[in-house]
């Protein structure tokens, strides 16, 4: 099995991805929201790109059917009823509802990979889930991440870093290209002490600042969650 | 001092190393043949971009005192003086000469940062020369790695990894990117063994497929030149 990692869809031609299984990484937050959502068991996801597309597809539904959700620099949407938080998503809250999400880069990353044979949602609460799910389907693996602002985002890397890493522990024959290679190395010398090389970076950092440290130190914790979104067809579901 | 590190020209807006000091690195091989070649006191370098260009610029030049370089798919281009490989670069070859050079990475990356405040060409084998230039130079940096075929490349990432321990040594107020982090780690950790982490990469194994072991041995070692040379107006000089 190769796996390639990316560290933004920019840098990702489509045939790249094309007939490749490919899982998107924006562990904080937009793919942590999302595997926490599915696992709260909203019915689905919409990811959009623009909040206004968000706002016009809300009045499709039944307004008690749906939740608007999403973030523009880390803070929720004007009169949308969730943020880019996890801990929002409670059962109680998203159970049933259909939700359409928004954020800055996690949702713009998962509609670029059209392409691809099939879509997984991946972040470290889901990672042996998301290992367990390649090693069942099979063929070679892109993880693209939704890295920062367009860039190289170390969160993002760490997570690739788990599911390779929880990969590796099930099949042994795994090509990794460069990046996939870097994921490796970090995750194998960091994964037990995450917030000690994170506590360094741009979009940690951001957060913190922002007052998101409770929703960093959830969106970090591993495999506490076991089932794997799938976006197909413009929507994501178990 | 800000230090950025960015794994492939591409990803690079032009005002992220506008009044910047540019580094570029090319470790396998474009840079370490450009460091190289200033060692060995050739005249000036001109990087450019087609095999054409370099063709038509050398029809400027008495033939006696210009030698055409590059390579593609990293072998020598037809008709050309001198491959991309450092080890051809001797002084009895092209001490005094003007080299037009053109290289798959390595040159398109030198030519695209024309906005940068100063554009340095490093290495692992000047990496403690560049490093000394920045820390004398002030004011923040953006070291560009040209990457292979567009995309992340590991040796490009221990050369940087490099010269910020030897930043580092002597300037402890230094603040990294994600990125350079990544770079300040990896080196922490293979800077004593780099054939180690190398050894499973793409570019490292593209190379010694094709022969150029001694090269890339050459290549990988550290701080044995002590020239920086400088992309201004179009030409690499010391």
């Amino acid at each position: 099995m190769n796996i390639d990692v990316y560290a933004t869809q920019s840098g990702v031609a489509d045939k790249e991805i094309k007939d490749r299984v490919v899982v998107v990484v924006d562990v904080l937050r937009a793919t942590s929201v999302v595997v926490t959502a599915i696992n709260n068991r909203c019915r689905d996801i919409i990811p959009v790109i623009e909040i206004e597309e968000a706002v016009n597809m809300s009045k499709n539904y039944d307004r008690e059917h749906v939740l608007l959700a999403g973030e523009r620099n880390a803070q929720k949407t004007d009169g949308f009823d969730l943020s880019n938080s996890p801990l929002e998503y409670t059962e109680d809250v998203i159970e049933g509802k259909t939700i359409i999400l928004t954020t800055t880069n996690g949702t713009r990353a998962i509609k670029k990979c059209g392409d691809a044979r099939d879509i997984l949602i991946g972040s470290m609460l889901n990672a042996r889930a998301v290992a367990d799910a390649l090693t069942k389907v099979g063929g070679d693996v892109a993880i693209i991440c939704a890295g920062t602002e367009g860039k190289f985002s170390l969160d993002d890397i760490m997570a690739s870093g788990l599911i390779i890493h929880e990969v590796l522990n099930s099949n042994t024959d795994v090509k990794l290209n460069d990046l996939g290679l870097v994921c490796r190395e970090l995750y194998n010398t960091y994964g037990n002490n995450i917030h000690d090389i994170l506590k360094d970076t741009y979009h940690y950092n951001q957060l913190l600042k922002a007052g998101f440290k409770e929703d960093i130190d959830y969106c970090l914790k591993e495999n506490v969650i076991d089932k794997v979104p799938r976006y197909m067809d413009g929507i994501i579901k178990l």
